[in-house]
Parts: C-alpha cells; structure tokens; sequence
C-alpha cells in the first residue's frame, strides 16, 4: 500500500500538541508535590515570615540607639529581656535599650535592627555595650520581605521543585493542585523480537524499546505502562494499541521501521475509531519515518524500531509534546543544555536538523563534546554517550571548536 | 557549654565518606532498575545481536557481486528468496545471487552487505538489478558489533539509565543487582518551628526544611523519613534521633543555628551509644555551622535551621556523601554543571568556599548567569534561582564576563 509521506518540520509537528488537551487535574499532599506540576497560581493567602524576625544571633534595637558606635567608643544599652522563640515578646522596646534576641526570633515593637553578639559586650545583667552601629533593618527579614499577601508565588505550570516545596510549606499549603500524570502505553512490534526472559535464537533480538522508552517516560515524570511484543499482524496490532488506548493517554507503538512493517502500525491507527493520521515524516535524523496520529483527546506515535532512533524520537518529538499535554507552561523543549567545545569535525545532511550522540568530558577549560563513533544502530552508541547535540537544517557540518549546546541524555 | 570548633574543609568532611560502608545489594526487576546503581560490573553473556544484521531495507548479497555495479552498468543477481524476520535464512546465497531483506533480518551465510533497495531495480520474480556498489559489512551490523561475549557492559557503580536498562535487556537480565537506597530520616527542630497545617501565630513559622529535604533526598535516588518537629529540648530531640537512626540510614537534623541550640543537637547526637562527632563546622559559606556525627555505620548531620542554608549544605555536602555509601562509582560532587558567563560582579569574603545564588537565561550568545538578590535567608532567592556558583576560597569575588560552572538545583 503506497501512501502520500511528507516530511513535515519538528516545529510543526510540536505544534499539533496544542490540539490535544492539557491533562485534568488531582489534589495532592504536599510531601507527594515536589516535581509535580501546579495547575493554578500560588497565590500568598499571608505575609511571609509575617513577623520581623532576627537572622543572626544578637540584641534586638533601634537602630538610632546606635549610630556612632564603635570599638573606642561604645554605644551602652539596657538589656529589658530576652526573646524566647516562637513568641510574640511581650515588652517594647524604646531607644537606648536592647533585648537578647536568637536567630529566626520576633523583634519586639520599637525594634528595627538586630546587632550582632560578636559586636556587643554583656556588661553585667541588665547592660550591653554595642561596638558596632546597625542600619534599619539590619540583620532582620521584615514580616513582608519573603512574599507578602496576594503576591503570586510559584506561577501555574512551573515544576516544584525543593524549594516551591518549602514555599508551599511557608504558606501553608498541606494540598496541592497539580496536573494528573500521564500514562503512556508502550507496545514493541517486530517478527524478530523476543521477550527479555527468552533465549534468543539467530535472527532474534530481545526487546529494548520496552525499557528504553519506560525509563524516558519515567524521566519526564509519567508513568509508562507495558503491553509487551505484539507480531507483525494487523489484527494483534489493532487489537493491542485499542486496549492501550482505552487504558491511558499516549500510545507508543516501536517497531515496523521497515516498508512493509510501517504500514502494520499506519493500518492499525488508522483502524481505530476516531482516529487520524497527522504526522507521517518527520525532516529529523535519526527519526523521519515516525508517525503521529490523534484520536480523540489521545495521541498515538509510530516510533523507529532501532532502538537508539526510538530514543533520540523521544528526547526531541514526545518529550516536549508530553510536557505540553501535561500542563507545563513554558514550552519545554530540553530543559537546560550542556555548552562544550567539539573536538573533532563533524559533517550532517543539509535540509534536516541532525542529532548526533555525544560523550561529554570536562577539561580544565570547560566541557569537551567528543561524537561518538560506531553505526547508529548500536545501542553501545547510546551507552557511551552522555548528550545530543543538534547540527541545524541548514549546516553542513560543525567545525572543530565549534562551542555547541548540548542536550544531556 | 563551650567546644573546639574547628573549621574543617569541604574536601575532608567529604573524605569522611570513606569511613562508611557502602549500602548492601538487592535484586530487582529490570522494569524497576532505571536510575539504579548496578552492585557488580555487567558482562555480556553473549555476542550482541548475535548475528549478522541488516540495517536497511533491500537485498542481501555477497559484496564482491556489486563490485563496479552503477546507473549505466547494473549489476544483475538472482533472487533466491525472501527472508523472514526472526528466523534464520534456509539457504545461502553464493556470488550472483541475492535475498530480499528487511531491517533487522538476518543475512543468509554467503551474504556480507545489504543493498538499498533504493540502488536496486526488481527485474522480474526472480532477478534484480544492483545500480551501486557496496563495500563487505555496509548497511549491516555484524554479530558481536555491538557487544562481544565476555566484554564489561556497564560498570559497577554507573547509574543505569534508559539507555544502559536497553542493554541490560537485549543482554537477557531480568533481574539487576543493585545497591540499597537509603533511608534518610529528616528531624525539623525549633520552638518557633510549627506544622504545615498549623495557623501561625506572631513569632511562629511552618516547617519548610522537611519538605525541602525531602525533595533533596528523592532527586538524589534516596527515600526521605519524615520524624517531624521536635521543640528544643535535649530529651525530646535525643529520643526522636534515637529512633529515627534504628529505622533509616542517615539522620538530617535541620534547626539550631542559634548558639544555645546548636548545643542541643550536638548534645543529642553525644548521648547516642556510639556516637562520634566528627565535624563541627565547614569552611563554605553559607553552611559554616554544620555537624557530621558517626554512629555505627551511620551518620548524623546537624543542618542550619535556615532553609535556604540548609538546601545548600545538602546539595553542596550530604548528596555526594549520600552518593557514595550509596554506591556511586565515581565521586559524583554535584553532576553536570551549566556553563554561563556572570553577568555582574560578585565579591566574596577570602577563606572559605562562597556558594552564591544564581539566575540562567539562555541568550542568543549562551547562558548568563545574574546573581539572585536579596537576604540569603529569603526562601525567595532559592525559588528564583537556577543554580549555584561556586567563588573559590582564594577568589575574593567574581568580575562580571567571567565564565562560570553553575551547579544546577
């Protein structure tokens, strides 16, 4: 079955993501948060701290009381008390006096500035003498300083890290609202490949794209969900990626890289009810003959059956696409890349963006990218290599030197 | 209570790691294995893929039958046969003979190179004409290409990822040993310190460092313990470590960076049979006041109660610690690291190891690197940082275009 196959740009086909939905969204406890993404503003219900508080171990002041002071000539202070942590001090203080304060403690009204122990000197019980003048609010958060009430905190669709973690701690958040994760079926094809557990005979190969792929899909942050090897057979296919289909919100059909076997995967999608081919040819290599195919709010991949194809197919098309769908905001494309300097010329195709594994060493004088040598097909290629760096559609090649952004893997 | 408090360098208290024992081993299922650390080096049982494979769709031949072969002057083979995926060819194929081959198959003996089936005319049902030459082993992979039997695949103490976990696959493992992770138990103490879901009162904060502990710990491949608030009281926090180092590997006990409360910790862990301190101060700043106990094969460690202090602590000391009796082959200090160029001066004090706060903008020209303002104890300039920079304990700052390694968090 001959069919029309046009290349279309990563750009485009990244973009049918905004035809998909962005995943619902589930409440969940704040220790069960972190990497997970907010579905709505975090809005400050409160001031944080919500109190002037010391960050530095010392005596409590106005900070006029010590202007002038220093090592020859002291600034002498009444001590009225100390502050017990975690309480609102129940005294003011009013110039010329000063209260024995810890760090994170309250400040009492009338204080503004916290001088440091290492500057003071206890006199005797009740006095302090100050080496050192402080400026207003020295040594002090003020109740407002960190955030202060109705100031949005952490923006919808940025990931949690630890420290939006502790925000939403300060804030009070027990519960969050974030976006569901998303489950992504994972179906191998292919008369030739066998299950992990099984000797191979000749011509027989064990499934890696099963595992490839779960462990890119659990990078990510979703959840893969294996259905194992499926025959060369359009009735097993068909059958397969509908039960996967049901069952979660992508489908990763790996395999069929051959003319023959391709159209298996293309027959099988288009089968399925509802179901539409979007994407047949994508102007990227490794990776043109992937297939993109929506049906309802749920897409379906055709994906190489190489295994090092599949990945590189994954770090650069799905990735970002699965991001989309599951509710970041910014438009992740690789998250942060490795700058280094390539040692060695590299040649690529002109009219296709390339990606080339590379094994990343630091020097002394930054990082080097090294490309790393064999045929494509081998999975050692992706063991040996620490990143993909991109060659641009319209390059044809990269010069020794060349300082290059690389996408870590 | 007074104490020797010597200032110990980052690379000693690291060193310190050695004294540990590394966790024990578990096996584990491969589809579980990802992002683990293999207990033993990985050998190839067998050749990989175990036969000679075609890389392209087209026609398997003997090389020398293609030899001079081209547009003006084909070469003319008779097809033998077709060959199936995943079974071994029953026949074989002599000079001027060919086989019809998908990817993946396997090559007839007698045959040592595909043919694109794009260089290739079918003639009739049994003759094909052959418009290139192809040198021996073109468009295939041979069958100890990608791994020979006996070679170390993966070596001891490599973290597996997707890639490493499809090899292990194609090599038949089921199952991986690989080390324990640990248990890290997380103590908050402070009597300003309340729980999340409290409202709090003046004077009053909510515990921010279990949760942004917890996320620390998980990134590092770790599982965090919550034991809570433990208000500062010698019994109280002396009962919680007890029973917090019985049941996990490392103990975190965030709080008492004030003077008196610092003794509390350091007297908690000095009342644990056993028990060891072994630092008491490091010279990085922010961090100084930290303490690293051992008990047994285990180890305590005394954080800044300061939350933004504290996660810098942990990803600057205790996760390469924690990666090393975790298992970790190499040291594993902080991962890769992000080139960016400063975008301002930064001056820093001489003496100890500065670890700054950082923003990441991708500009056209690479990625600059704007320190993050603000007290060091706002949780705010974690929230809007990027990253950690390092300024050197002979560096007294940092001229703005400098080129700079940022630690990511």
């Amino acid at each position: 079955m001959d069919r029309f196959f046009e290349v279309q740009s990563l750009e485009k086909v990244l973009g049918y993501a905004g035809n998909f939905p962005v995943k619902k969204t589930e409440s969940v406890p704040l220790d069960r948060a972190v990497f997970r993404v907010p579905a709505e503003d975090i809005v400050s219900a409160e001031n944080v701290p919500g109190f002037r508080r010391a960050t530095m171990d010392g005596y409590a002041v106005f900070s006029g009381s010590t202007f002038g002071a220093s090592e020859s000539s002291p600034a002498w202070l009444e001590v009225k008390g100390t502050i017990r942590m975690g309480e609102t001090p129940d005294f003011e203080l009013v110039p010329g006096t000063a209260a024995e304060i810890s760090t994170g403690g309250m400040l009492p009204e009338g204080a503004d500035c916290v001088v440091m122990v290492e500057h003071t000197e206890l006199v005797d019980e009740t006095s302090v003498e100050v080496y050192k003048s402080v400026a207003p609010l020295q040594n002090v958060i003020d109740a407002n300083e960190d955030f202060a009430q109705g100031e949005t905190v952490i923006e919808k669709g940025t990931v949690i890290r630890p420290q939006e973690a502790g925000l939403l701690a300060a804030l009070g958040y027990t519960d969050v609202t974030v976006y569901n994760r998303c489950k992504v079926g994972i179906i191998s094809t292919g008369d030739e490949i066998v299950p992990v557990e099984q000797k191979t005979e000749p011509g027989q190969i064990r499934d890696m794209n099963s595992y490839t792929l779960a462990g890119l899909i659990s990078k990510t942050g979703n959840i893969p969900v294996l259905y194992g090897i499926v025959e060369d057979s359009h009735e097993d296919l068909y059958n397969t990626c509908r039960k996967a289909l049901e069952e979660t919100d992508m489908v990763l059909v790996s395999g069929g890289s051959s003319v023959g076997t391709r159209d298996f995967t293309i027959q099988a999608f288009e089968s399925l009810e509802n179901t539409e081919i979007l994407v047949h040819g994508i102007s990227i290599s490794p990776g043109k003959p992937t297939i993109l195919a929506g049906s309802g709010e749920k897409t379906l991949w055709g994906l190489p059956g190489q295994v090092t194809s599949a990945m590189v197919v994954f770090q650069i098309v799905v990735a970002p696409f699965l991001n989309r769908i599951s509710g970041h905001g910014t438009y992740v494309q690789n998250g942060l890349k490795i700058r280094a300097r390539l040692n060695r010329n590299v040649s690529s195709v002109h009219g296709r963006r390339e990606f080339l594994r590379v094994k990343l060493t630091t020097q002394s004088d930054g990082v080097t990218a090294e490309p790393v040598l064999g045929k494509s097909g081998l999975i050692r290629t992706m063991v040996k290599a620490d990143g993909l760096l991109e060659i641009g559609e319209n390059e044809e090649g990269l010069k020794k030197g060349t300082l290059v952004d690389v996408i870590p893997i």
